[in-house]
């Protein structure tokens, strides 16, 4: 009787998650072979407290931050939640007129819900600040915004990267043009950060977010980088930890294993994102040979961005290495993806669907997707362990799957609706 | 030359943060070798998905309670936040007159902090309800409040055991005071899981936090539980993870751990906590006879709690098994602290203390504990792992620590004035 070892098909879906790399495990493994609260004032304590400031100076170093501008949290949501609400709260405090949030419709729900909930509980005003076509901030939508709004303007939130298309946005433009009012800036740069060069302080953010789980790290630990003179209240109350703005004990081998992790993701960006973006590539030209009517969603990968005015060098590229998205039309992206996956290729809608039920992606109307295109959405991306040999898995399946999910069809406007009630 | 092995000491603040146990730790790293977001429905989330509600069945059995009650978290500090300021908006929300959020005056400070965070910012009103000489809660306090404004009260939270003298708290009795007028009970028991019996259903609460860190998981997870009809509202908003409750990236690896450390925790709860009162009882004996002078604070060891009318059987012990606490007439607590780390035996002051600053614990000032005695806490507490070489070390050294923190004397109030501006 032989045994053969199971197939670990292709794993399509890094910015989902992405596994923790072997030197992020060990460092975890040995900092929970030992014991101490880091907050305790005995030897142990300070063993504790010592591995947590050098990990706040690794990954300070690695993002041109000072260590004391980051404070550990359990991960990117909770930083999102951290400087939306924190910041509302801390600039409303000296200012109650500045009540209105600007984020770009694109953003996380990690950021968009925040706002929204804001907007329920504490009297805030959201403003969806627009995207063109491939998902890009409208900076003349936010120029207006702001001249006509600047002294009721809490903060302003845009992401680096999106997390379903992979565009990158404008922010040193976004940062010039909100700074003109005196008015922080906050970026999720949760699929930035080891994919694209993010710089704290060149970037002129006052806020940036980032998570382990996504660079190699452990879930459940992250960073909202925050400039010291920031307005910033707690989120989360209690023993005082991260001087006083995220209270709880503080996770002292997640923090070591996410510090072993940003170093080692910024560490071979370069490499690795070349790497991927080649690989992406093939990715790209495959797909649209195995399915010619697919419409690839964000910006061409060889596009370069624009104006040197924007302050982005012109050879920066315009999406992240990593990422690839179609719409595939006629079919489900849900049938497309559990089809993928009985093939061995795993790959997400993009979406925020949570059971299931086809929901268009917030982020492809915003760009102008039709509501039935956008149901057709699949998401492929690609991290530090992708191989050739992943891409050439999907692409042999990839024709036989399409046509099994355009022979199954859209499903109807009324189920749709039914199931999403 | 010859190398001697490092000191190990002897560690006894698993208040503080216990060892993560073996099987926690092997759980954990079998799961981050696996890649998968809980939240993706490719075969790698899906088994990242299993993991976690077979995790939630295990957290759920081991405390009487239904497995979709059982809400993950990153730990304590965002659990009794979640519970506190969940449920003032949830209940807030169907009667805008109940603004009152009743806790006992002997709370961890991530109760303390949230509450008074919405009297800041959401207009809560807080009744500290006070305790007794031991820091147990005055049920006549309770009584009277809920007889004067019940329609006003939005919730009650009182923790299972003190952290840091002890003190079992008649919650059962709270919950009957407490629900008689509809009103939902939210109690801290991060540090009575695996040290008393903790049944979910049976003590009748709406909601109860444990964290994995202080009974042999990992730091940085934890769970509320809570009642599926508790109006509950999120504190952290995005992905709508935990039925909505709770949104950020599932930890899974941390999650499994959890789950296996509760349920080692509570399968040998009864072999260990005797084991530890036997030892705790020797080391307050011991510490008896080397400083005559010190006071044990909470209740005695000894003692049995009161009348059956309270619904806690008479054999339940009033304290902790593991915790000891003392205050040494004429000493600092933090001379005495660092003189033990000096001589290998850790403990805590039991304090808030964040920085050195000597600083009167609020349960002791709530046990009517005179400012300057309270200013000589020493906490000691055991864990799965104390031994008797542990309790023998600490004996060993005692007298002449304490001779030499008496010798130094207390800080004269100036001082303590100034260091804690």
């Amino acid at each position: 009787m032989t045994v053969t070892a199971p197939d670990p098909g292709a794993y399509l879906d890094h910015a989902a998650t992405t596994p923790m790399s072997p030197a992020a495990l060990e460092a975890f493994v040995a900092e929970a072979r030992r014991t101490g609260n880091a907050s305790s004032l005995h030897s142990a304590g300070r063993a504790a407290r010592r591995a947590v400031e050098e990990s706040r100076e690794t990954v300070a170093a690695a993002l041109g931050a000072r260590p004391s501008e980051v404070v550990f949290t359990a991960g990117g949501t909770e930083s999102d939640n951290l400087a939306i609400k924190g910041v509302f709260w801390g600039r409303r405090r000296t200012d109650p007129r500045r009540t209105r949030v600007l984020v770009s419709a694109v953003e996380h729900h990690a950021v968009l819900d925040p706002a929204f909930w804001l907007a329920g509980h504490a009297g805030a005003e959201i403003v969806l600040l627009p995207v063109d076509g491939d998902g890009r901030l409208d900076l003349d939508a936010l120029r207006a915004e702001l001249a006509a709004h600047a002294d009721e303007v809490a903060l302003v939130s845009v992401m680096w990267a999106n997390n379903e298309v992979g565009t990158l946005q404008p922010v040193r433009e976004v940062v010039r043009l909100a700074h003109q009012h005196g008015i922080p800036v906050h970026t999720d740069a949760v699929q930035a950060v080891g994919q694209v060069p993010v710089d704290f302080a060149a970037s002129g953010v006052d806020a940036l977010t980032l998570t382990g789980h996504k660079l190699g790290g452990p879930v459940g630990v992250g960073a909202l980088v925050a400039r010291r003179d920031l307005p910033l209240e707690a989120v989360l109350h209690g023993g005082g930890q991260e001087r006083g703005v995220r209270s709880g004990t503080l996770d002292v081998p997640a923090i070591r294993a996410f510090a072993a992790a940003v170093a080692e993701a910024v560490e071979h960006r370069e490499e690795r994102a070349a790497t991927m973006a080649a690989l992406r590539d093939e990715l790209v030209a495959g797909v649209r040979r195995a399915a010619p009517e697919a419409v690839l969603r964000g910006p061409d990968p060889a596009a370069v961005t624009g104006a040197p005015s924007s302050g982005t060098p012109a050879s920066s590229p315009a999406r992240l290495p990593g990422n690839a998205h179609f719409t595939f039309p006629g079919a489900e992206g849900d049938s497309l993806l559990y089809l993928l996956d009985s093939a061995g290729v795993q790959a997400s809608t993009g979406s925020a669907c949570q059971a299931g039920v086809p929901q268009p992606s917030h982020v492809l109307l915003a760009m102008g997707v039709p509501e039935v295109e956008a149901r057709g959405a699949l998401r492929f991306s690609l991290g530090a362990t992708s191989t050739r040999a992943d891409v050439e898995r999907l692409l042999a399946v990839l024709p036989q799957v399409v046509d099994r999910a355009r022979a199954a069809g859209l499903a109807s406007p009324r189920a749709v609706a039914g199931g999403a009630a």
